[in-house]
């Protein structure tokens, strides 16, 4: 750890986020930007003038700055820096975004994807700390995930491994955005909640409300959860044989469904994982909340600059 | 690598082979018993006179060998040496196997299970040779797995990752013998695929036939085959997109199927795995055959003697 500052920035597929943090990866300033509103060039451009400005109205030199991480929703090759393509954001096609940030921002610029990150920072300072070997996922629009093996983060032959939302669950099942079939993405991501949800309930439900609805033990919430924790919990039962993790993290909206999701999840690892691989893991929520996808760009510079 | 001679030591269901090693891994001698008819302790006494045995007629002193190597069918305590228990081989409980040979043998003794072993075999010296993250699978009676992770074995929190066979490839299916449902071995386990043949031929054919029925372009015999390349196929998408290994291994009995086989599993990995993914992943029958074992058991002592 040094005692320089570090800029985090998370790209989503909504929102920009720009973030300077302290070398203890505390927040000290944040900016807000609308994703939907830029295109490629002029994103890069904002996120330029962001930075400058952050800079500036906190009088830090560049040399008092380790450098800036990147959280970007996609595949991102890591060596080269480059964004392969964003599911959600078009227009970006094997983009060197690192080497143009880096010209232009004169920092060092380091890039990963968004479920990694977020799986870096509860893995460093989050839910998983201390694991030597955990899974981590978020639950959303899509299903991300991230690996840690032997205490550091595995990216794979590639640099896109952690693609937990792309098992299939099932031989046969609809088809995913992914081009594959029967993804655990394509049973669990929010709109497919919903629809199970508007299935039970014969009327249209948000997420939101199908949480509220549970914690007051509303036993077609409670349905739709349990349903919801069966799928997740069958493909986390295949992580669990594999891997052998110790520790499983799950974070992202769809956990705030809370108890009733976690305790289904845990019921199907109990009654169908291997005894022995069951008794080596827990299964804990994430800790660092919608902040995590920064405080892992900020350990992403604090793992690979200087 | 060291000039000394080793012993592996393969323990199966059926067949318990004892060999001596040169230093390049090649089988010198070998000596083959049949486990049926041991207890625990007469298999022990077994294992100790056959390794005495083999020195002397080889005219080896102990100085001169690096160590012992052992498979078990199993899942161990790495660390500690200890066999949990072998579902094949009843009256194995908690046995330090490691700590009993060692002092009885008076040598260095490492455990490991044999489809870690196999795994680590065609990684070093085999069909993953050169791969930085690969997935090895053996097809028989079980499905076994092993995984290489940043060009080491990879074993897990609990020492018993690589459990492919038990990766769910269903919401719903029959229970497996690992107390779990809908494993890829429910579906693929030697036993089960003759029920397939079964069905499909309306009379009983054994897997032998089976392979060879397929290379002669048998109808039957290969939609026998395709049902079990896409069950198997889709297990592998799953492994493909969380590890985005460069290399996936395929041996055992069921391997011999051949073209068939394994034409219909690529088939399935490109159509359905993420592209990145599938573009980084080469998949490969087996070379090392029925020695696997041994061979990797001497590579599992060179790894971790002296």
């Amino acid at each position: 750890m040094s005692n320089k500052f570090i800029i985090a920035i998370d790209l989503g597929g909504t929102n920009l986020k720009i973030a300077l943090l302290n070398s203890r990866y505390k927040i000290i300033a944040k900016e807000l930007l609308s994703t939907k509103k830029f295109t490629k060039s002029t994103l890069i451009q904002a996120i330029i003038k962001s930075v400058n400005k952050i800079l500036e109205e906190h009088g830090i030199a560049r040399k008092s700055l380790l450098g800036v991480g990147l959280g970007v929703p996609g595949p991102i090759n890591f060596k080269k820096g480059i964004i392969y393509f964003m599911p959600n954001i078009s227009g970006w096609h094997n983009v060197p975004l690192r080497a143009i940030l880096r010209k232009r921002l004169a920092l060092a610029v380091f890039l990963d994807n968004d479920a990694n990150l977020m799986s870096l920072a509860e893995y460093r300072l989050g839910a998983a700390k201390g694991a030597e070997n955990a899974v981590c996922l978020t639950l959303g629009t899509g299903v991300g995930g991230g690996v840690i093996i032997n205490r550091q983060l595995y990216r794979g032959s590639g640099s896109v491994a952690g693609e937990i939302g792309h098992i299939p669950v099932n031989l046969t099942g609809p088809r995913c955005n992914c081009g594959g079939r029967a993804c655990l993405e394509a049973y669990i991501g929010n709109s497919k909640i919903e629809k199970v949800a508007e299935r039970i309930f014969k009327e249209k439900i948000n997420l939101a409300q199908l949480s509220a609805l549970a914690r007051k033990n509303n036993r077609k919430a409670i349905k739709v959860w349990d349903e919801v924790g069966s799928i997740l919990g069958s493909a986390l039962v295949g992580v669990i044989n594999l891997l052998n993790p110790d520790c499983i993290v799950i974070g992202g909206g769809v956990a705030g469904a809370g108890r009733v999701l976690f305790n289904k999840i845990r019921e199907i690892i109990r009654g169908q994982a291997m005894p022995i691989h069951r008794r080596a893991v827990k299964v804990h929520r994430a800790k660092l909340g919608a902040d995590a996808g920064l405080i892992g760009a900020a350990l992403l510079v604090d793992e690979n600059a200087g």
